[in-house]
C-alpha cells in the first residue's frame, strides 16, 4: 500500500519491485500523481500490476479486510507499536498471508505516514540504513521489503497458523467500543486522554488479535458497561 | 560495480541505494552514459558518491584489487562459478571486506553481463526473484545486495528492547485481579469457567505485558469493579 505517492516513477519503480518478487496487489491510498506514461515506463514489464492497483480515498478503507498490516518507517516513535527489521518480520508476515491480507504500508516520498497512520497498523518495519543518510527511496524501500519476503519464503517452509485472525476493521470497532466504555466507566477522560487510547491499541497490536478474542472482548466491554451480561461462547 | 550502464538513471539511484546503506565506493567499467541531471536527481543527497566514482575502461583493472568479487546475475550458466543467493554470500563478503576490497558486479541494463565478464568474477549471486518475470531494475538489485549487506551487519549486534517488560509475578496478579472483576460484574462465571481465563492469559502471553500496562490494566480492571476511578498516568 502506497500512501499519498506524489512521484509517478515511484508508482512504476513499486509495481515493478513488486512483480520482480512475485507480488501483484498493489492498492494506492489518496494517490497524489496519476499513472502517467513515466510510471508505465517505470514500471516496464509490469505494467499490468500498476494498471490493476485498487486505489483507496484512506487507509482505514485499504486495510479493513487485512489480518496484519506494518507500516515501513525510518523514524523512531516515543510510544512504539512492535517493531522489527525486515526480516524479523518477514517469517511472521509470510505465515500470516496464509490467513489472510498481510498490508506493508508505505508513506509519502516528502513526509513518509503521520503518527495517526503509523498508529493504525499493528506493526512497524525499520529498514536498517546509514544513520547519517537514511533517506531510502519509495521504490527501493518497496523492493527491500518484496525481495526479503521472496528470499524467506524460498529459504523456507512454512506452517500454517492454528487460529484465525480477526480482520483490521474488526479491531478498530472494537478499540471504538471499548473507548465508550472506559468514558463510561469514568476511566478515560477524552478531555484529558492521556495516552491512554494510543497504548491499549499498542497493546493489541502486540497481541495480534484473533477471531475468537473479538467476542471475548467484545463481551467484557460489554459487561463493563451493562454489568449482569454474562460470557457465552 | 557498474559496467557498461547506459541510463543515468541508475548511476543515480545506484548511488543513494549505496549511500543509504553506508557504501560509498562506486565504480562504472566502461559506462555508456554520463553523470547529468537525471544522475543527479536520482542521486538525492548521495551525489557525493556519484561524484567521487572511479571510472575504468575495462572490468579487468576495477577488480585488480579486490579480494572478492561476485557477479550479480539472473540467468543460470552452463559451466557456472560457485553461486550463492544474496543472503548467503553476505556473511562472507563481509568477513572478506576487514581483508580487502570486495567488489559487486552488476551489467548493463539489456544485456546483463557477458560470460566473458563473468568468469573473472570468483562468484556468482542471483537474486532470488519471480521465474515469471525475473527483470529486476539495475537500481533495485544494487538496493538488494546493499541491504542484504547492511542487514548482516546489523544482525551481529541487536539493540536492547527501549521498554521493560513487567515480572511474571505482575501479570499473575493483574489475571487473578481481572478475574474476580470479571465474576463482580457478572461476565465470568467460575462454575461454568468455559475456558474464557485460559484465553485471556494466551492473549496476554502474546502481547507481552510491559510495566507500564500493567498499570493501565489494573486500572481498568479496578473501574470495572469502581466506576469512577479515572486513570491517572
Amino acid at each position: 500500500m502506497l500512501v499519498e505517492t506524489s512521484h509517478p516513477g515511484n508508482l512504476g519503480a513499486t509495481a515493478r519491485a513488486m512483480k520482480v518478487m512475485g507480488l501483484s496487489d498493489l492498492a494506492l491510498v489518496n494517490p497524489k500523481c496519476a499513472i502517467d506514461d513515466e510510471a508505465r515506463a517505470r514500471a516496464s514489464g509490469a505494467v499490468d500490476v500498476l494498471e490493476a492497483a485498487r486505489v483507496f480515498d484512506d487507509l482505514a478503507d485499504a486495510l479493513a479486510d487485512t489480518v496484519l498490516s506494518a507500516a515501513c518507517t525510518s523514524r523512531r516513535r516515543d510510544l512504539p507499536h512492535p517493531a522489527y527489521t525486515p526480516r524479523q518480520a518477514a517469517p511472521e508476515m509470510l505465515k500470516l498471508a496464509q490467513a489472510g491480507p498481510v498490508a506493508i504500508v508505505f508513506g509519502s516520498e516528502t513526509f513518509g505516514l503521520s503518527n495517526e497512520q503509523l498508529m493504525q497498523c499493528r506493526w512497524l518495519v525499520n529498514i536498517p540504513s546509514n544513520p547519517d543518510y537514511a533517506s531510502l527511496n519509495l521504490g527501493a524501500a518497496v523492493q527491500v521489503l518484496a525481495y526479503e519476503l521472496r528470499s524467506t519464503a524460498e529459504d523456507a517452509v512454512l506452517p500454517l497458523p492454528d487460529f484465525e485472525l480477526a480482520p483490521h476493521a474488526a479491531q478498530e470497532a472494537l478499540l471504538v467500543e471499548m473507548e465508550k466504555a472506559l468514558v463510561e466507566v469514568g476511566f478515560h477522560d477524552p478531555a484529558h486522554p492521556r495516552r491512554l487510547m494510543p497504548r491499549l491499541r499498542r497493546f493489541f497490536a502486540k497481541a495480534g488479535l484473533e477471531k475468537e478474542e473479538v467476542a471475548i472482548w467484545r463481551g467484557i466491554v460489554a459487561a463493563m458497561k451493562n454489568p449482569g451480561t454474562p460470557w457465552r461462547n
